[in-house]
């Protein structure tokens, strides 16, 4: 009897957002490899030939007809480079029926579309149902929703396609594709990472292969864009929830799965290493959130023409991690570390920056500030709060004068916490092209160093952050005995009432009732609703929980609600 | 007879987001003075107990509650002062029937809602049908969308509404309510002001009018939110196009128009004064654009609890058009210019940054950068763009000393050509809160200055803007001899290659077939494209065109995309 099961290549690619030309040259080479590799079908995540997600690209009439045109391009040039054979699953722009009304006004009339291609032809195309508009998304903005249904026949196989939110919601795409007798459901997805995510998409497509009667691939890209992080963590489930095929997270891969022929008995069940058995699946919790912070400023470097970063280190935990992080993203010989301290910077500071830079190998300067600040004092003789903005907006000038010397991206060391409530100095220890821990929680920033420290002692190596920064209590610095806890509740009190207003979306009463006191939860909400203002000019950082600021939460800053 | 005419009330006011309590105390007073002046209707904004946009406020819990009880204790307290008798029209938030989910997602359920009130009740209720997601309207993301249509009986005829977007897009609740037999169509909107906007309004009151076969009142919000600027203009227009009342731009207002009895033959048709023949209906295009710089700062001000502004006067036009708009919004005596020369800076930039302010009126100070510069230097031994960059920063130093020992709002004086192509220094000269003319063009910035002085004169008052300030090459004077055009194209050609690429979404094919030249048009795109990271970090302005920088046009920073 004809063999009829499908060889299929899980193509889980970082894309560049614009660079068509670059994105389809990367889809050729991959099906090239796939089908050096026997592959049947190659599958590439959602938007793979423009890059996810445009944004207001989508208005752009040139860029518009690129898209639409490179999913045809693509055909042909796998016809003729010989491998016609495939069936290749890409997404791009696709044109609607309306043309986009040129200038005033953009309304939303493209589609986020998949296309099937084979034998140097489009051989099905199929519009996401569900445009996803919460949260980072605006894709009703950007796209008019398709209503249709695409089956692919492969091998005489049935095979349904899906994007994304299509199967995050009930009903639509997938309630129509369980009628549809299928062998094999394919959902191509720009999936970013956030805490627990993976967790929640196991329990989801499994929900949805148990509803089409058939095993599902869940393909998603990898590589940050802007506050991203697709983690891509691809995988391949059976309808009972068995985990068949699993894609690494945060690295461009190609690994296989076969759909077996119709007489095989059973599917061919993968065991998952689960030696690691406190952890999630594939890592623990704060080796993924490590891990995004690395590749997030890994890529928005690169993504932007840059290869160095400076930064300023404190001896504290923030510049520490950020440090690290630094080196870990884009090696240690492409980071600069400078330490800036003042006559209110302990002694401990500076050993523990020196420390640090040693530890890491990374290139370390120093830069008293004090001859500066005594300079302005004497023209500004600023007191209280504008006396330390000015310290840490010397330090501000210093970095930028090394970055934009150097061409190198200066890093914002700011956390969320402090993001949060504001404590943090614009245009000073804010400077920066980009903020690796802004969606990290001080509480966090701890348990991460700590990780960090203990993989490398796992590793052999020496770990990084010295434990001082560590064990001491936080502080800015930036007058005579100064400590956070002067003027912010503890660190793990503080971050308890941010995580239950900024991701659960607590009000004052749900709050006093989980036993918050009341004068910290006062506190707690006014400072960070006044402070929409400054993070409004604070750099982007990767999104790493459920709920990040500013993107992911968009609150006006005037604003005057009072609960 | 019974006489059924209708007085209208059309509360043209300024609203707080989120202030409930105190946006239906202002409700109220106007409700005592309009039936204090014999009206039958009031009618307020969209979202006026709200304010408006509101923005993720939405999926606050607490807010929802406060704002959907907001009605029903409006109606009561009327009921309480004597004011039952009236019909008052306001708009605030709707619960949907579904409950948002708390925590981790959003997703739309509530409703942007009409209330109807009369005798201590909500008579009726209408939920906007068409929720505009496109430029800087967010509004699929926050609401669900209603779909009927509300008729409401006043004195026995038949009054119907609609939401602002509602009449904007053929179909939906306009086409149902043109075979209602309407007497009367009111519109509730929250329009924020661009270039053109009020003839784009007449128009389309003018077509919905006369699909209805009624007068039509437009009633608009006024003040600033953020970035956005309502200028309130609100209007009564006639089927066949007669304006037959009209409210003023950019401040609050109560005007009356009355429907006549059944019997009564003609509309009352009003004589718009047409007087200022070269001008549009409300004021020249340069009255307009000048008075929504001014209003959107000093409700920025106000709103964010700031009294004060400071920013650096270098002697040039932005500076001197920045700070007269700020002495306009704020008063002489709330004003600050700073005059931080260097080495680089002519003579000529000093004397006319004295001229400027005591042309106003307003404080100046002297603080010279030189030795700072060199303590810098000594340091740092910066060259090129570096150099140029660190008297920027030293200047933002400055300033926002200023501002933190003061509590003033610091202005950034960036021009929407050099926000477009990144001609500024991040934490330099673009340090501040707020910048006024961030969506306004280099050349627009010459013809407003004009405009003002020119005003002034009329008045007969002094010019406040030095004509030297107008005349001289434009300069950052950064170093010995740098003029604008060493680094730009000439402001006319930049400003025409600009408005093509951003506002009309040209494409390079476009600019260059509409006779500009290549080089011209690759290094603006490419300047504009690379520029977005800073803008990103840059304070708010007032949106003045059809089409500002980011929250307009939403553009990622990491993209590659080239024609």
């Amino acid at each position: 009897m004809f063999d009829n099961s499908i060889r299929f290549a899980m193509a889980q690619i970082d894309t560049f957002v614009g660079d068509i030309q670059g994105n389809s040259d990367k889809v050729v080479r991959y099906c090239a490899e796939a089908a050096h590799h026997g592959a049947d079908v190659v599958v590439f995540p959602e938007m793979s030939l423009t890059g996810y997600p445009i944004d207001d690209l989508t208005f752009r009439d040139s860029f518009r007809r690129a898209a639409s045109d490179a999913g045809r391009r693509l055909a042909s040039r796998l016809q003729d480079v010989g491998l016609g054979g495939l069936t290749v699953i890409v997404g791009t722009l696709g044109l609607g029926s309306a043309a986009a009304q040129k200038g005033k006004i953009w309304y939303a009339t493209d589609h986020n579309r998949l296309c099937a291609i084979r034998g140097g032809e489009i051989v099905a195309t199929y519009d996401k149902h569900f445009l996803p508009t919460y949260g980072v998304f605006d894709e009703l903005r950007l796209f008019a929703p398709g209503d249709g249904v695409t089956v692919l026949d492969v091998k005489g196989r049935r095979v349904g396609v899906a994007i994304c939110e299509d199967i995050w919601r009930d009903g639509g795409t997938v309630a129509k594709l369980a009628n549809e007798n299928l062998d094999m459901l394919v959902s191509i997805n720009g999936s970013p990472y956030n805490a627990g995510k993976m967790d929640t998409r196991y329990n989801l497509v499994r929900k949805r292969a148990m509803e089409c009667g058939a095993p599902m691939m869940y393909l998603n890209q990898v590589g940050a864009q802007d506050d991203l992080v697709f983690d891509g963590g691809s995988f391949v489930m059976s309808p009972d929830g068995t985990l068949l095929e699993q894609s690494p997270q945060y690295r461009e891969d190609l690994s296989y799965w076969t759909l077996p022929a119709t007489e095989s008995a059973s599917l061919d069940l993968k065991q998952i290493d689960d030696s690691r058995s406190d952890c999630a699946e594939l890592g623990c919790l704060d080796e993924q959130m490590y891990d995004t912070c690395v590749l997030g400023l890994r890529d928005y470097a690169r993504k932007n023409g840059l290869d160095k970063a400076v930064l300023g280190l404190s001896g504290g935990i923030d510049s520490a991690l950020t440090a690290t992080i630094a080196v870990d993203a884009l090696g240690a010989d492409n980071v600069w570390g400078i330490s800036m301290p003042s006559r209110f910077s302990s002694d401990g500071s500076k050993t523990d920056a020196e420390q640090l830079a040693s530890n890491l190998g990374c290139h370390y300067a120093t830069e008293p500030i004090d001859d500066l600040f005594d300079a302005f004092q004497k023209r500004l003789s600023l007191e209280g709060v504008a006396k330390e903005n000015l310290q840490a907006r010397i330090r501000g000038v210093i970095l930028m004068g090394y970055a934009n010397r150097g061409n190198m991206l200066a890093l914002d060391t700011t956390n969320k916490s402090e993001f949060a409530v504001g404590y943090f100095t614009l245009y000073g220890d804010a400077c920066g092209g980009y903020a690796p821990l802004s969606d990290i929680y001080k509480t966090q920033v701890y348990r991460l160093a700590k990780w960090r420290n203990d993989e490398a002692v796992r590793r052999g190596e020496t770990a990084p952050i010295p434990q001082n920064s560590i064990d001491k209590p936080a502080s800015a610095e930036l007058r005579e005995g100064q400590q956070d806890s002067d003027s912010l509740p503890p660190y793990d009190e503080l971050d308890a009432v941010l995580s239950a207003y900024i991701e659960d979306g607590d009000g004052r009463a749900d709050m006093l009732s989980d036993g918050f006191s009341q004068g910290t939860v006062d506190t707690v909400m006014r400072m960070v609703d006044r402070a929409e203002w400054k993070r409004r000019q604070a750099p982007q950082g990767p999104k790493v929980s459920s709920r990040a600021l500013k993107h992911d939460r968009r609150i006006p800053v005037s604003q005057h609600f009072q609960e």
